[in-house]
């Protein structure tokens, strides 16, 4: 099978922890390089977040470069003492990895993504999982990439449900608005997995518990990660009755989008204080023929469910 | 044809005396009462505008009942300024039509809800087009309606856009949040025609001008009446080009359901302040199988414009 070339943008932290073990688990998918973002934790943890899980699961030949250090709209960025509370103060539950091998990358991560998007076009798939920061810079930079890219998948938003930040904002998206808004308004197509699926796709101490049961290091090390997590989802939202799969779920969808029903939508991002990072329909371009974003209003759980455990399972077996 | 048995809920306004047109020029539709509420007009004159519009349309056996006259959370109801600008003085664009020869009915609106309830049970649409006052009222006077009426198809709301009144909340929803609330976490299984498709489907002068072409009296008074709408429209919302058929496109999914496309949904609205009167998915609801709402998230515009054209312009004629 031809694989798909793709770019994680992340802020390593736990769902992202296990968006980097679904790309790496799945066949399908040819992982060429990690690019680090602010928002569950400062950037330069990410990074080494992202390099620690590498080298757990054995993906040693993944680049990882460190991307912008804050918001757009700011010239720093503080972290949310709750994102401590449900990502542990070192993002990846305060579980002890070994210091990795290897190093960031030198290099600029905003020409990575655009050097990819030159070298692979359409064969190109970008998942961004925390705030759309580099994303934008690299639109900025070249905004020819908005037509060239095949195809954009990014976890972040709330169409139909409250957001978890405001009622109006997702965690993401409000850590930059203004990056938000430019990606969605930009001629770049874009599927948006945001909290209307990701707060459907639950796990629970039931699965975890069988990556612990492999007695790998990989297998150990993701379910007490996971576990962290799972205890923060009680705290923070006990209706759910575990933890939702935010990251992993954009790679699933991004590989395999018969996961989600999506409704087509001419959408914008909300910069006003009042409704600061609302994703919404844009009723002035409702009636264009041509919609650039596709979001994802409902999930096919258990299929999706099934192929998350048998990837990270299969791959725990091996590390 | 079996014909349906049809009661509206209406604040008779503009587009309401269009959705009076719609179910009056439907061969399918047996209109069997109009409520009367609050909203677009005060309820005594919205009741009055109803039965001129009836007369106009040669439909004088339709009994009109006069409802509740404000919000579940009030004790009076005060006319919104907009309410006059968009809908004119009068509630039908100043257009001064002959007072009606019929009263309003002296029975109570509510019992004559549940009564047909009774009467007619799964044989009967329900098509609220202003506040959720009335309804609400029904459902606590009689809970076991929920479960026996047929179709309930609400104008109202707003999901994957912003509202008309506040950046989250639409117009006959923030009349009254608590009864819409009520509605929408009852049993009752509703469709949800708001402000996401609403918005889409637009009529201009150049269809009012076929009306005012045919030489009739309702024909010229509906284009009189529509083109005030249209003059609103410029100045409220310039970017639509056009008047939103609000209440008539609910009566027509309410008869066909293929002219949007829903999602499912369960969903609650907003009572706090910050966020009054947003109809928005529940998170914790979000994985129950069963989902009581369908919200219309897209429209077949072409198809419902036709059928709309046809039917008005054809009763149009012969009054």
């Amino acid at each position: 099978m031809a694989q798909k070339k793709m770019i994680l943008d992340l802020d390593t932290g736990i769902d992202d922890a296990m968006a980097i073990a679904y790309a790496v688990a799945n066949p399908e998918v040819d992982l060429i390089g990690i690019i680090g973002s602010y928002g569950n934790v400062y950037v330069e943890d990410g990074v080494i977040n992202s390099l620690k899980i590498l080298e757990l699961l054995g993906a040693t030949d993944v680049p990882v470069y460190t991307g912008l250090q804050h918001s757009s709209e700011s010239d720093h960025f503080d972290r949310m003492p709750i994102s401590a509370e449900i990502h542990g103060e070192n993002g990846i539950g305060q579980v002890e990895l070994p210091m990795p091998a290897r190093k960031p990358e030198t290099g600029d991560a905003i020409d990575f993504l655009i050097d990819s998007v030159k070298q692979y076009g359409k064969d190109l798939i970008l998942v961004p999982t925390g705030p759309l920061t580099n994303l934008s810079a690299a639109i900025e930079k070249a905004p020819e990439i908005t037509t060239e890219i095949g195809n954009v998948t990014i976890m972040g938003g709330a169409l139909t449900v409250p957001g978890n930040v405001t009622q109006v904002t997702e965690a993401n998206i409000n850590q930059d608005a203004s990056a938000a808004n430019n990606v969605f308004t930009s001629p770049l197509h874009l599927t948006m997995v945001g909290l209307d699926v990701t707060l459907r796709t639950l796990l629970t101490r039931k699965e975890t518990q069988q990556w612990r049961d492999l007695g790998t290091a990989s297998g150990k090390a993701f379910a007490d990660i996971v576990d962290y997590y799972i205890k923060a989802y009680e705290v923070t939202s006990p209706d759910l009755h575990g933890c939702a799969l935010h990251d992993p779920f954009a790679v699933g969808v991004a590989i395999d989008p018969s996961f989600v029903t999506t409704l087509d939508l001419n959408m914008y991002v909300t910069t006003d204080k009042e409704y600061y990072g609302r994703t919404v329909g844009d009723p002035a371009r409702l009636d264009e023929p041509e919609t650039n974003v596709k979001v994802a209003v409902n999930a096919d759980v258990d299929a999706y469910l099934a192929t998350f455990m048998k990837l990270l399972t299969t791959l725990f077996e091996e590390h």
